[in-house]
Formats: C-alpha cells, structure tokens, sequence
C-alpha cells in the first residue's frame, strides 16, 4: 500500500536534469510512495504530501493543501522565496556532501587558473608563443570567500591546504579554522582591502542582489603579483551587477571573471560575456548534484520526518536561505 | 676575506632565470663568498669551491678541479647525467618546499581541467553554446603518479583531499598513505590498467627515456565516465613519445594531454602540439622555483658542510636521480 504521493517538479535544461530521470531515481529509494511528475491534470492535490521541486514558477505549488514538506533539489532557494503563495511547510534546502564536492572542485579549479595565469598560457598556445612567467607562489594570494557556510567553508579549507592565504566574510559572525573571518556590513571593506581574488557563494537573498558591483571591486587588492584582482561567481547571477563586470574588466579595475551564473540564464547568444577575453564561462554547472545522492537524501528525510524526528536544513524564511 | 668561490652557470631562456638576478642573490645569501658568473675568462678555475648550475653543457665543469660539491638549481640532474666529464664530487639536486608546492598546484589544475571537461566548455565558450554536460564526481576517476618522490607524494596527497581515487607507480618500492602503491616493469601492468588520468614525474633516465609510449596508454583504463583516458607530463620531454602521443590523440587512444616539457624546447614554431586541440600545453613553468628559495637552500647546505656535516638530496649518479 501507498504511504502517500511525492510530486516532483523540475524545470531545468541541463542534460543530466530530465524529470524523468529523477522521477526513476525517486521510485527507486521511495519504492513504497507514489512519485508523479507535475503538472499532472489526473493528479487529486491533496493526495500530495510531500513535493520535492527545482525552480518552480510562483504559484505552481499553490495547490497542495495537504503539503508536509517541500523539498529544494538544488542549493540555492532563491525561486521559491518569491513565491508568494507557497505553502506554508517546512522548506528544505539540500545540504549533501557531493554538492559541497563539486563545488569546492570549482573554485579550486578557478583559483588555480588565474593564479597560474591559465588565461595568458591558452593565449600563448594560440599565439605558438614559448614564453614562460614568472610563477608566483599561492601564499603571495589572498583568496577572499563571501559566504561561509558548507560551501564556502569546504572551499576555504581546500584553498589552504594548496597554500593560499584565506579571509572571509558573511552576513552573520562565523569561524572557519585557519581563515580570517569578517562579518556584517561593518566588515565588508576590510574584507575587501584583504581580497586578490573574490569567490562568491553567497546566497541570492533582497540584501545580497548585486553585492558582487563596482564599488565592491573598486576596493579589492591591487598589491598582489597577480596585478589587478579577479572574481569568481559559482552563487547565483542575480549577485552580480553585469554592466559594472564588464565596465570593470575593460578599463583593468579587474584583472579576470570566472562567471558560472548569469542574470538570464541560459546566457543570450548576444551577451558580450561569450567572448570577453577576461572571462572564463562556464553554463551554470559548478556544482550539479547527483540525483542519486539527492533522492537518497530527501528519502532518508521523509523516513526521519515520519518517524518523528525533525527535518534537517530548514530554510529560515526571514533569512531567505 | 672570502671564503672562496661560487661560480654559476645559468642556461635558461626563462624571464625569472636571468644568470644576473641568480648572480645578485647568491651574493646576498653568501656575503663571505665571491660568487661569479660563468664563463668568466679572468677566473682561475682552482679558485671555485662550488657550482651552482642549471643545464650546463658537458666539459663546461671539468676545469673545476678543486670542486667540493656541485648544486643543481632544479628538480632533474638528467642535463649532468650525460656529462662524462663532470667532476667527480657530491651532485646535489634541489628539494625546496616551494617547488613541491608549484608541481603540485600544476598537477591539480590540469588534473581538475580534464575531470572537469574543460577543454569541452572552452570549445562551448568560443560556440556562445550553453550545453551544460554531466559531470561526474572526483571519486569517479582514478589518478595514477608515476613516480612517488618527494614531488609525487606531495601531488599523490593533493589529489586525494580533492576525493580523486590514487594509484602510484615508482620504481623501487614506495608506499604513499591511502595511495595503493605498485613497483617495477612487474607492477607497471596492473598501475596502468587502473589509471584514469596518467601523471608523469618520473626523473629522466635511460630507463624512463619514451615511457610515455602507445603500448602505456593503450594499457589505461578506458571505463570511467571520461571515456578515454588523459596523460600528464610534467617531468621532461625525454620521458615522451611523441609521434605516440600525436597518434594516440588521433585516433582516440587519448582523451587529452596536458604537456609541459617536449623532447625539444623551446618548442619549435612547426609543432602540431601547438594547435592540437586536445592538448594543453605550457612552456616548462609547471614547478619553476623561486630564486630566492632556491640560493638560501645552497647557502645553508654550504653552511653545514663545511661545518662537518653532511649534504642532503645527493644524487646517486648509478641511478641517475
């Protein structure tokens, strides 16, 4: 017998991302719950108890009265929280280990490309041009994390162990081992003053849209070997003000842009981003999760949540994240 | 008054190598010693003490017959090797932390491009495409390091905070924490057939001459979600094949290299390892080391000698490393 209905619903363009490749996933480790695909017309709403979702347009929840938990399938929150007919459950954000994985193998990747000035070498390659640089050492950098929590603390600590200096900052005090940690607005310049190159895993919340502007890289570090400073954006495309990006990389007030995120995704063919010779882009792929490990993880939830224990990750909707 | 003569000999077209900044601090670190630059028609060749050198060509030592010992200003003492006429005194390689450090941000970076499809989402970014590709966990790929030295442990470690699975090979046997470890011709078969992405930092000896050569890569395992499998050469040009290589590219034996030393370097303009756009190339910067570093190791191995001790890193010339 049933136990209840899971609805998923999932609006992504990314290969590995076909619903129906999660609703497989989904029947597998819940094999004892009915798992639909919204929308689904013969579907009766409030046979639905839990819904685990990506991306959902405001209102598509609406419907589900008897709705105990909904499910985020990836990090980031920020679609939901501007809808504002969403249930009222316990929203749940995923927090597995492969996410983290991914997204430390990102910024690692990205922060040893400009360090190692991979931009001047692939230039190189082209050119035919046999003319090595001076390699500086990654203690010479100072990588600066906005964001501290499981990303941006598995990041920092990845980042160190290759020898780089680490700061951080984050909207509330935290500690991260080995890592000069800034907090709040009142910490927001030292931070930046500290900063050869930004990473920002900060989550999209009203207070955080277009943190990532001029101002902010007007006041990053300028002293390292690397010359002008460099940003990486693996968050969300709404903290980057994108005009100022690219005012600030023409006229050298930044160095370089590993950009993953875009205001409008998937990016324009026409957005000059495409072939900015500062900009390394990648298609919002830094850190997919496994859909294995995600309905694996929000199985074992439900099991948990059933059996009376509390739900793990909850978004704190004040927050909004 | 001095305590006699360093002469250095300097062969290096790199921007950092000039034999006037060696010159300048070697000065600084041994300020009781005349240091001088060779060829240097004016000094008396009974004078010089120590050698500090970087691929000197052979016969350019033999007149140094009151040598005490001869430093080498980089990893690989094969351009010594082949000097028959090197003086017969203490050959000592340099084992700084800082190239160990360089090598290993190399070998992550390259080992992070190819997992990470980069050279698929370069190709993207020149097509304006947004095709975001499955991408595999780090545990889905096996790294295998040839040579288990000082910089392949080091590169070995690196890779496995990362959560990539290790296999190393050396020569004589070597064990490396959580790195399964296989030794000599009898174990290379079993490495081989393990190995996703193949790491090369061998020395060069008559026995690595070509060890990079179709019958290894044909050898490597083709099952992990990268397809065909990927080499890493970030040791010398001698340890390659490279009409293999060209052909295994071809013909999908390889997936990609990522090269940083060639048979000939510079490498000439008519190379097809330049456009070949399954190779990412650099000119031999992988683990430049710091001049600074590099002539206070000389300094205080000097120091310690001529207190009575003993000097470390000494080649053993019937291995040749």
């Amino acid at each position: 017998m049933s136990k209840g209905t899971i609805a998923l619903l999932v609006n992504s363009n990314a290969q590995n991302w076909s619903p129906e490749r999660w609703k497989a996933r989904f029947g597998e480790v819940c094999p004892d719950r009915r798992v639909v695909l919204l929308p689904d017309p013969a579907l009766d709403p409030a046979e639905v108890h839990y819904a685990a979702v990506w991306k959902p347009k405001p209102g598509d929840l609406a419907a589900f009265k008897n709705l105990r938990a909904i499910f985020n399938l990836g990090a980031g929150v920020d679609a939901l929280m501007v809808d504002r007919s969403l249930p009222d459950v316990p929203l749940v954000r995923v927090a597995v280990g492969d996410l983290t994985d991914r997204m430390t193998e990102y910024v690692v990747l990205h922060v040893l490309m400009h360090h190692r000035q991979e931009l001047y070498l692939r230039d190189s390659q082209r050119a035919r041009r046999w003319e090595p640089k001076y390699q500086w050492v990654a203690s010479a950098i100072t990588v600066g994390v906005m964001g501290l929590g499981t990303l941006g603390a598995a990041s920092a600590d990845a980042l160190r162990a290759l020898g780089f200096r680490v700061v951080g900052w984050s909207r509330s005090e935290k500690q991260v081992e080995g890592v000069t940690c800034f907090h709040g607005s009142d910490g927001l310049d030292a931070f930046l003053r500290a900063t050869n190159i930004l990473v920002c895993l900060l989550p999209l919340t009203p207070d955080t849209r277009h943190v990532l502007n001029r101002d902010v890289f007007a006041k990053l570090d300028r002293s390292s070997p690397m010359g002008a400073p460099v940003i990486i954006n693996a968050g969300r495309g709404g903290l980057q003000n994108e005009p100022d990006i690219l005012r600030s990389l023409d006229d050298g007030t930044l160095g370089a842009a590993s950009l993953d995120v875009f205001e409008t995704e998937p990016l324009p063919e026409a957005s000059p981003f495409w072939t900015h010779p500062k900009v390394v882009l990648t298609p919002h792929n830094a850190a997919d999760t496994d859909a294995d490990e995600i309905s694996k993880y929000v199985a074992r939830q439900i099991a948990q949540f059933e059996a009376g224990g509390a739900l793990e990750n909850v978004v704190d909707r004040g927050r909004g994240y």
